[in-house]
């Protein structure tokens, strides 16, 4: 165990980080620049790695939608190379200083930003994750330790040794960017104890994944990604706008975290409100589960469980809820939701105040869409992931959420 | 289990959190008036519950530190107050506005200051600590779980429901201040697994109370407290200037977590500097283990073990080691270290800014004692414990660090 693959590396990462720390933005810009001229030459064996993993995929009858995920192609590479270039016009977070102050002793106190230090990143069988994460964790002075879904093995180990060698031949510490290739279990158990080494791990995938890393790891973690968001359509609404609120938040790109998985409306409008929008979903293909009230004014939903009220459904599957008012809009949220994004729709600003107040979620709306809560979206130019956690960061997270800071404090021979 | 005191409580400080996270400045602070009414009102009670709890100690040869810890009279009681008073003077955090934007598609963007929510603290057997965390944790908005060492509970009791009883009077929501009754060990342990309903915990304590609330909890944690800290006389230093401050960050206190354990000195000034400094630290009765260097340069001087180098002595007891120069004190500090406090003395500013930038600690001093790595000294009027990891909070902790952020969003229609 003790010189285990996760062991070796996380203990080759710690050894880096101090090093990788002090980094110049040009030396990590020219890191990011070489890292893409590496992928476009090798596209080949990418490709070629990448057909391996999905070969396999097709063997084990893997589903449309994971091996989807899981394929490169041209345009996918293209992607990353054209990521790469958002990430490096990104400002430098590190060495800012974020606050200064004198004490009345004379100590002058800095409180400087500087990078976490290793940063383990837990995630599914998604290449273009490998690529993401560790650029963004290189430009905020990072070192990585990627360990991906075993399905993926052969695409990251390519991805990794070519992002690796280019980092290392433009001046970034060896051992600034790892991954982990042993695909058994264990191994991310492991990872996940070695709190000596490691400063934070985020895991990158779906809820299972990630309850999995919040309650195992021995090192602080951030909770990504969970997203049970909802719309509530308060009586004062533009129903006009609710309803293309309600079809977008829904309808745009179902699979992601920040669609609507449950609509509230308010009793008074319901039976106005309703047959409409429903309709328009249903024509949309999805499916419509109802509470009672729903069912009498919507004959085609289908009864909702309880179930389907905690359900990131990530689909064409709509909960749908007549709530009395604001009030129990915010209890059946704060009840179910997973603190992503929540929406209300209204006219009447005392709802709306109520709502933003009493609502416990990364990012509370009115009259608009869910689907923005990202980081590009936001105008962060990135995003490692979006924290549901209340620690350290909330939200979409970019550079500056893959920072600490330390206090530096000069002074002329000061004692207490 | 279902039922057990510990879920019935966090549920309980879970539905007060929202409420409470709305109560205004004003009923905060009139609660904390009326807090230290009720402790000036029943000092008597308090005294003759804790003084059962120091019986039972006496009873079971409890040392006498552990015993002064524990131990309350009028003069701790006023202390109580006097923090009370401070508490209710800090400014509010909740409700800033961190940052806000507009998008280019109109949407509106508020970064504004939240409460994490319940807040759970783990601690020993310091009966004033159930009044600072509970206080602090309430001016910041927050719910508070306390679970204090089994040793104190007679007066953490006494404690605990005078305060909630005079919050609640003043309008703070029931269940926002709980005590854990429960003296046993599991008790702690089902505590660190709501993660549905604790937002936060924050261990206050020795190290072995930190890692294993650190290492066992699916709850965020914060590391908090210990303190292997340094300083490092570098050649070029003021020899009566680093005198001054290994003496006074050695013994003005030597149980806290800001006192040096190791000192670190050049070896080109080490027989000059070393003789009279280990003999002004011996006069005060400070044990000294030094590498052979310092043993050959001091002949008093016990030899240093490896284990001497990792430990926090909280005593009188300092290390001693001759090193090479600044590169060696780096990687010795970040080896041996617990990032909390380190302290360079020297002239050169190169040799300042190499310590600076590479010392992984949350305080990095030139020319001071680390004494001052403390949330009053910093000038943050109060402080719940100093973070010794990166995620959330380094350093001194204070009203900010007790709180999270939301992202408000106003729209008129925006889609995406």
């Amino acid at each position: 165990m003790a010189n285990s693959e996760v062991i070796t590396k996380a203990k080759r990462a710690k050894a880096a980080a101090i090093k990788m720390g002090t980094m110049s933005t040009n030396v990590k810009n020219a890191a990011l620049d070489a890292i893409a001229k590496a992928i476009e030459k090798n596209s080949s064996d990418i490709l070629a790695a990448n057909k391996i993993d999905i070969e396999a995929g097709e063997k084990k009858d893997m589903s449309r939608a994971l091996l989807d995920r899981l394929a490169l192609d041209g345009k996918r590479i293209k992607g990353m190379i054209e990521g790469l270039a958002v990430v490096k016009k990104l400002p430098d977070p590190i060495g800012e200083i974020i606050a200064e102050w004198k004490l009345p002793n004379g100590l002058k106190i800095k409180k400087v930003r500087v990078p976490l230090g290793v940063i383990g990143i837990i995630y599914e069988s998604r290449p273009n994750v490998t690529v993401d994460a560790a650029s963004l964790c290189l430009k905020a002075g990072n070192c990585t330790i990627l360990r991906g879904g075993s399905d993926a093995i052969n695409s990251n180990k390519a991805l990794a040794k070519i992002i690796s060698e280019a980092a290392y031949e433009t001046g970034i510490p060896e051992g600034a960017i790892e991954l982990i290739e042993d695909t058994n279990r264990d191994a991310v158990k492991e990872l996940l104890a070695q709190r000596e080494y490691i400063d934070v791990v985020i895991p990158r995938g779906g809820k299972g994944l990630i309850q999995m890393v919040v309650t195992t790891s021995s090192i602080p973690a951030i909770e990504t990604g969970e997203g049970n968001c909802h719309a509530y359509v308060e009586k004062s609404a533009d129903l006009k706008m609710a309803n293309d609120i309600v079809i977008n938040a829904k309808c745009s790109r179902p699979s992601v975290c920040n669609a609507i998985e449950t609509l509230l409306v308010d009793e008074a409008i319901a039976a106005k409100f309703l047959p409409e929008v429903l309709k328009q979903l249903k024509d949309k293909d999805v499916e419509i589960r109802g509470c009672k009230k729903t069912c009498k004014i919507f004959k085609e939903a289908k009864a909702a469980t309880e179930k389907d009220w905690e359900t990131e459904f990530l689909s064409l599957i709509l909960a749908v809820k007549v709530v009395s008012g604001v009030d129990e809009a915010i209890e059946h949220i704060n009840k179910y939701g997973t603190k992503h994004s929540e929406t209300i729709i209204t006219k009447d600003n005392k709802a709306a105040a109520k709502f933003k107040a009493n609502i416990d979620s990364a990012a509370v709306y009115t009259n608009a869409s869910t689907r923005f809560t990202d980081g590009f979206e936001f105008g962060f130019g990135a995003e490692i992931g979006i924290s549901t956690q209340k620690l350290h960061a909330r939200g979409p997270m970019g550079l500056p959420e893959l920072t600490s800071y330390k206090y530096e404090i000069e002074g002329t021979g000061q004692v207490r």
